[in-house]
């Protein structure tokens, strides 16, 4: 095809979508004294004796280490980390564009977590913060968790934390649109991966009391062990009745709210949307094909539509969240992207749109004002820290 | 001091002297389904299928890491991974500014060898090459062999290899200058650390038959436990006289034609020059202080002279060897730095000046015809293997 030709000549051309570039002149031996030795000496005499100094004077305090093991590429699945190497490439790209962000692409040999955790936090201190990618559920969790404990700079998982931000943000207006408010409505999370949990999670953690979690058992349930321990923990937070274990979407579809797909192509039956309350929320994120076409979603009574794809109107996209979070991060010195910082963030980008309608319940990934916003989010939030 | 302040000013201005560039933009949505999702798809499971496809499609093709753990950092000794970093973060910028090479600086925590070997094997799918820099010896030894033998990309440490390659074209056209043949000469190595090390078995490679290696405690031989194993089997491999044990440098001097230190400020007296044989070359690298100063070198006979730093003639500095020599690696596929690609590299440095002089045995690192001439070498060697 024309367009993947174009593509391929595209990210070919550099050999991928990015360079090192350089911000000094080397032309005779002053400058080479100064960007290099003996004037480097001074620096590393400096940080030598002030660690702290490495974030002032050498990149370590601006970059930021993209980092998948392409255990969970895009709707791909596992392809391996060679298969990641595009799509963190791609995401530093667009922390450039966007907000101004350095941040290196690196794709890691799927090894054990301890592995992962040794491999990152090895290098770290090469670092400003760390964005890990596509890497699979539940070993993410376990990753995640480790490198926060050990590292004193900020550790974000887009396929959680963004994800989880970004459908906050498009469901803080939807329910707007439809008159509801958020705590009241009753909630389904279909597919508790990385995604779908870290969703569920915001969601609890904002105060979101009838919240059921589906994947492909059925029901999530506290005491069912076809589900990881993760997945367990929050249905035994949750209070989700022991009754419901391994019950088929379809069955828990009555009377809900709201819809948020974070799974599989199809998997939303138009007779599923019409057991559902009234003015219903449709949120089905599967990408590139959705848990249920829009248009049927409509016919089936859907008062709000979002999915994955820029196709559609309502397009939860976490490029909404990552550049101007970790823009927000390394200015204001903010070490964890805690729940209440996901709130804030979710916020923030919610009120971005001025006026949500049906069709616009989540601002466009070109609008000037995202990255402003959430950048001013994370800025209130440091300072209410202090 | 001024110069100090104007130093720090300058690194700091954008939090170390390197930047991320973009090479697309990104302004619509027909641009950001090219640059990233969906199109990144395409390039995505085109790698799945053919990894080796990486190398053209991302920056994976034409990243080099440089890696120090800041156990050896110039005449610093072992200040630690982040006083290490202006270093590699100073060198990345002159592959770029030299060569349009792009290299990414990464300190990593002082680590086991093994821990080492671990953590870069893990993320070396992300880069095409690996320059190790200021990493203390033995250490370095045991790493870059580990390295060499589980990747397959290019290995190399500028300490050994980048030392050995700038000190043989000195010493090739300093031969020249004083009509003598490398072959004949007797030379003495003093300091046999990583740099020493690896320039005593580039010159052995050459076939120099008198090769004397001095250190800490004296003339090296292989039966003397005070030194490691790397050092004994050398001295072992050269011949050296089990009575030699233990001699000091100023015992071993008369009738020498070469000495090359590698070693500490003032180690070297007029007086073990003048036992020299006619016609000395005095190779004084230690830096920022030589081994000897070059006035006393000369008012006791030196012919040749050569130093580390560049307030005087004939600098030996490994920024003649690297841009070029990673230049022509990964332009020509190259995976290996072995003797043979040093000695080529070592004749066309010294080839570049084109009449050597007591004072003009190695070109100016400012020489346009640098890079281009150790590229062309690396290209010649990459050929006749074929």
């Amino acid at each position: 095809m024309v367009e993947q030709d174009e593509i391929l000549k595209l990210h070919a051309a550099h050999t991928g979508v990015l360079d090192i570039h350089s911000d000094l002149a080397v032309t005779d031996k002053a400058e080479l004294g100064k960007a290099y030795t003996p004037g480097v000496a001074v620096i590393s005499k400096l940080i030598a004796a002030h660690p702290e100094l490495k974030a002032k004077y050498t990149m370590s305090g601006k970059l930021v280490a993209l980092i998948t093991d392409g255990s969970a590429v895009l709707g791909l699945g596992n392809i391996g980390p060679a298969g990641g190497l595009p799509v963190v490439e791609g995401k530093a790209l667009l922390y450039k564009n966007l907000a101004g962000i350095n941040a290196i692409p690196l794709a890691l040999n799927q090894v054990s977590v301890p592995a992962m955790v040794a491999t990152i936090k090895n290098m770290s201190l090469s670092f400003a913060g760390i964005h890990l990618e596509d890497i699979t559920a539940p070993k993410c969790f376990e990753l995640e968790a480790a490198l926060k404990a050990e590292l004193d700079i900020p550790v974000y998982h887009d396929d959680q934390e963004g994800t989880a931000i970004v459908v906050l943000a498009g469901l803080i207006n939807a329910a707007h649109v439809v008159g509801k408010t958020l705590q009241q409505m009753r909630i389904v999370v279909n597919g508790v991966g990385a995604s779908g949990l870290a969703t569920a999670r915001l969601l609890a953690a904002v105060g979101v009391k009838q919240l059921t979690l589906v994947d492909v058992y059925g029901v999530v349930t506290a005491d069912d062990q076809r589900y990881n321990r993760y997945q367990r923990d929050l249905a035994k937070q949750l209070g989700t009745p022991a009754q419901l274990k391994g019950q088929p979407l379809a069955k828990v579809m009555a009377d809900q709210d709201v819809f948020i797909g974070l799974s599989d192509a199809n998997v939303l039956s138009a007779g599923a949307v019409h057991l559902m309350n009234h003015d219903p929320i449709v949120f089905a994120l599967a990408n590139p094909v959705p848990e249920i076409a829009p248009a049927v979603a409509e016919k089936a009574g859907a008062a709000v539509i979002a999915t994955g794809s820029s196709q559609y109107p309502n397009q939860v996209n976490n490029i909404l969240a990552f550049p101007g979070l970790f823009k927000g991060l390394l200015a204001n010195g903010v070490k964890q992207v805690d729940d209440a910082l996901q709130v804030q963030v979710a916020q923030a980008l919610a009120k971005t749109v001025t006026n949500p309608t049906a069709t616009m319940i989540v601002p466009s990934v070109f609008d000037e004002q995202v990255v402003p916003n959430v950048t001013a989010a994370v800025a209130a939030y440091a300072q209410a820290q202090h």
